[in-house]
């Protein structure tokens, strides 16, 4: 059951939008009170139970790090001007830096610095979370005209014992098999890479709690980036080796590109993936699974978990010059976009409802489908009575019922069946819903792994 | 064992035409008077076991209908005319109508009235087993013509208790696993679609009697469609699972068409797929397994039995102007055309005899060839005794001789083999029988299914 | 361990052409004093534990023959001129004769003699081993002009009760798992086939000793063709099927082809298979798997044991005009392809080394690179103080560590993870070893075959 102790929304252009400035200001990172203040302000319309794992815990291979906690950063120059303050932009100072207070010349500062040569008005996004360090990120315009002098570096940070959270819920559906929809929110003051995914995860819970029925259950997950998946993974990795059928990780879905972008999972069987490489590649464009770059698809592909988890994306990470830097702002994101993203992932959504498997409850032979009016019945389809698209179009119906019926074994999904009626998945509905009603047929959603 | 009880005969053309014209007047439907003297008449050469199950007996999703008694039925016009008669065609009544004997005008009349507009010669074959109905066929152009005036339709037919017949017999052979050779015997006046299905199964009956020997025990059945075939799996479905290599449901064997047309079983996989999938395709055209349409294989391979069964005809339903009317009768059929089908499923039969998997019995590396003749005894095949035919002829048969003893596990078949020694499965039919002899090689008809 | 008691040697053309100088003349067969003095002279350079089997003896389906002792075998003409003289070259007796000393005139002498009309100068390889005979080989053009008169045949043999000898040892790795390297020491003086094969896996042997490490044990194996192998299958056959990996036939290793040529084992997927399936064809060129003709590979994948066994050689059996007969001298095999073929082999054994599947020991997530030195601790490839080069050199090598892993399940080979990584199999040699040192990877050779 979904908690009403939430607020009501509308995941339109107007609240996200809104949601979006409330949120790009805050100084977040894998740990801390950024990060905390952000799953608290989501937890207003999604029903969320935060958990939290403490610094110096092991996880998997991994050691917790301690909690970041940032009041102030700046980079004072010699003639005391400000060169980078964390008050403007959370980008200024590199993530996870220790704290420092020191006055030091421009060859000791400069090890301290980062800027993108290439992109010479960008401030970059620079972490060191698991070796101690700090620094400064600026525009390499600004940088290349620092003159030589004394530098104050002031960064008023603690890397103490805390703790480390992530955030999830779920929406319940006629079986506890589960589709996981997963984003992240450790990313500071940055747009399409990552407040769009986060965005998007809220609006897919608006739209899916509105469904009539459910045939899976639906889980939203909130967490820091890749140690954030790898804490779920310890509480919940064996609930969804038993449950889950698709996996999503919501990331870069703003920005210009018209179309989407899915990251097959590492099996590429999933019921998402089979519903994707059947839909057109202008509405769908398809990468490979691949290790070495993407988000917490890694994680739960890894060979251990092995889960059926995909990525979309609408303007990837790494294709466009705003990535990881000041340019990925809420312009070149854009609060359109990723209304369009919702519209167009819940549609895919709709189709893995009716993409698996389902089974014939009357297998043996066909059942007598003239008593249940799916049939015609006096054999004569020449009658005089009947115009020939009406019988055209009641034995295209029936031609679908009796295929449904007959490869419908559990072994044979959806998919498969429309190929074969040369029809599109969304032609079966009507049908399939009927044979449910009638009580021919049942979703086959991983009964196997329902408990 | 098969019961000398029966009446001796050849399948010839002669004696299938003398049965052809026996059979065809009888008003036959899956139940009652016609179905049973159909089925004693084949019993007088095959040693059917005649089975019977009760109107009203639950079978599977079906409720066995009534039987329905037929004792006449005739519509006449206002002036006194016979307009239609049972006695002129089984045709001219729908097949299952209940008792009536009433006077209606041209308007009352009407919609118990069938006819094919595109064929106005033509009186259609209908059929209303499951909803109580009543009506009449006939010719559009007389349709067309009938004046208005009182009409007397009246049919003399029983809907009662009583029940429903198949037949079949086996022909033992060297393993339990059985092949199924299956027709229906609920058609009434129809030629092609279908007496050349139960006409052409009596021929192989008579063919495969004659065999020297046979791997397989082969199972004839005659029912009436669907509801037959049903009955069928009630009583023998459990023992076809344990044991069916592959069967095949005869139909519209007889008409112009020059060529066999095979439907594959769902499966796709049984022998006698596998056999016709590597025939030419102008012997033996293929179509793809389609549940929406056929005959008693659609119940055969229903996904809770999923038999390995498939469809043979040569002119197909719903291919030819005269199907399910009376433009389909022993001219458009033909006699000859049965033969040749007779002939033609024979010699596929016969492949599927050694199509399969056998095992080599001493699998442990070569068997020792010489001392069984097999292999030269003097290593030097370029001796001046030998002409260059007789070495190539003798290395060729060692060479198949090898590959059946290396492939020879079980796992590949001989159609394989065949592919792989670039020759016929006929090609191999010698050297098969040559090391069954040597007690080299066995064949692997579904041991494993064999109590 | 290897005994020391061997003599040192470096398998380089000196040494290969001296000993094969010294092999040559020897009256080799697959049984009797020939054989026993080859294994010995193996022996000096290999620790070969030499293993007797009975004549007599039943070895699956075959029944040891007796052991053949050649004292001496001469043909002499009607002048008492030399025709034929085993001292002159052991091919000039049929192989396996039985002693006769007998005067008998060219009509009764004819069906003994052997030649070849096509190559008039070539003396024939014959054997008669399973049935009693005797004969000699001699040059057609000789053969064409033998005057009538009384010709003397005097071969002093023994056929009597003996036994059968084989050779093998192993050079332990660091599993169990076992490569057979095989080749067969029955052939008489012939040069290319066989003691090219014989002295080729010497040198693999050599080669092998001297590598720093090996995942794999290694045995090799000299034995008389097909009976040998199948007495060592015998002994050995249960214990292969345990631990074999993959196996390699040596032969026909000499000659002026200038590419090796392997023939699959009838698996096809053995490690060597796999290797040498993405080997470029002009390196290795390829052959089916045919039990029709070849070595001992056609009884170690006989269909009872199917071992993952191929076949090696350069200028293959049957090609060349040589093959079993006379002109199958040192001058054809020549000793340089045999150190091309030692070269080949031995970088084909070195990448099955690294071909098969390994397993990642930190599968939950990934393991946390950075603390282990092969990832960026901080999170910027932007940093003016990289090169663009060395970014990408350390990208590649982090891509490569983070494919393995993903990879690394035991369910993807090596082969395919390099070409997953667009990179040869050698490109991962060196992240292979890494990850193996920091005990985040281990190879999976046949850890379940294992004892």
């Amino acid at each position: 059951m979904i908690s009403t102790m939430t607020t009501r929304f509308t995941a339109d252009t107007e609240f996200l939008g809104a949601l979006f400035d409330e949120l790009f200001p805050i100084g977040r990172s894998i740990s801390g009170p950024g990060l905390r203040k952000t799953l608290g302000i989501f937890a207003r319309y999604m029903p969320l139970e935060i958990e939290r794992l403490e610094s110096g815990q092991q996880v998997f291979d991994w050691v917790l790090p301690p909690e970041w906690t940032l009041r102030g950063a700046t980079l004072r120059g010699p003639g005391g001007d400000t060169i980078a303050d964390a008050a403007r932009s959370s980008l200024e100072v590199v993530n996870y830096s220790e704290g420092v207070d020191r006055k030091l010349n421009l060859a000791e500062l400069l090890p301290h610095l980062h800027s993108i040569p290439r992109l010479p008005d960008a401030i970059p996004y620079v972490t060191s979370y698991y070796k101690r360090s700090w620094g400064f990120c600026l525009p390499d315009r600004v940088l290349e005209t620092l003159p030589k002098g004394e530098y104050h570096a002031h960064i008023d940070a603690d890397l103490e014992p805390g703790g480390l959270e992530f955030g999830h819920c779920v929406i319940d559906g006629e079986s506890g098999a589960e589709i996981l929809l997963s984003s992240y929110v450790c990313h500071p003051s940055l747009a399409n890479n990552e407040l769009s995914g986060p965005l998007v995860l809220l609006g897919l819970f608006d739209r899916i709690r509105r469904w009539p029925r459910r045939r899976f259950s639906y889980r939203f997950l909130l967490n820091p980036e890749t140690i954030g998946s790898l804490c779920f993974l310890d509480r919940y990795g064996d609930h969804l080796r038993q449950t889950l059928e698709a996996g999503l990780v919501l990331t870069c879905l703003g920005g210009p590109v018209p179309h989407l972008s899915y990251k097959l999972s590492r099996r590429g069987t999933s019921l998402l993936d089979r519903v994707i490489l059947q839909t057109p590649r202008e509405r769908v464009a398809l990468r490979s699974f691949d290790p070495r770059s993407g988000s917490d698809e890694r994680q739960f592909c890894s060979p251990g978990f092995n889960l059926p988890v995909g990525q979309i994306a609408r303007t990837v990470y790494g294709e466009y010059d705003g990535y990881h830097n000041s340019l990925d702002d809420k312009a070149f994101m854009g609060i359109k976009p990723l209304v369009a993203s919702i519209d167009e992932i819940e549609r895919l959504l709709l189709q893995v409802e009716i993409a698996g498997t389902f089974r014939n409850l009357s297998p043996f032979g066909e059942p007598q489908l003239g008593r249940r009016d799916l049939y015609p019945n006096t054999n004569s389809d020449k009658t005089r009575n009947h115009s020939a698209d009406s019988v055209l179009d009641s034995r295209v119906f029936l031609g679908r019922v009796l295929m449904i019926l007959n490869y419908g074994d559990g072994e044979h999904d959806m998919l498969d069946i429309a190929r074969r009626c040369e029809c599109s998945l969304d032609d079966l509905r009507e049908v399939i819903e009927r044979l449910e009603a009638l009580g021919l047929l049942v979703h086959d959603h991983g009964r196997a792994r329902t408990p």
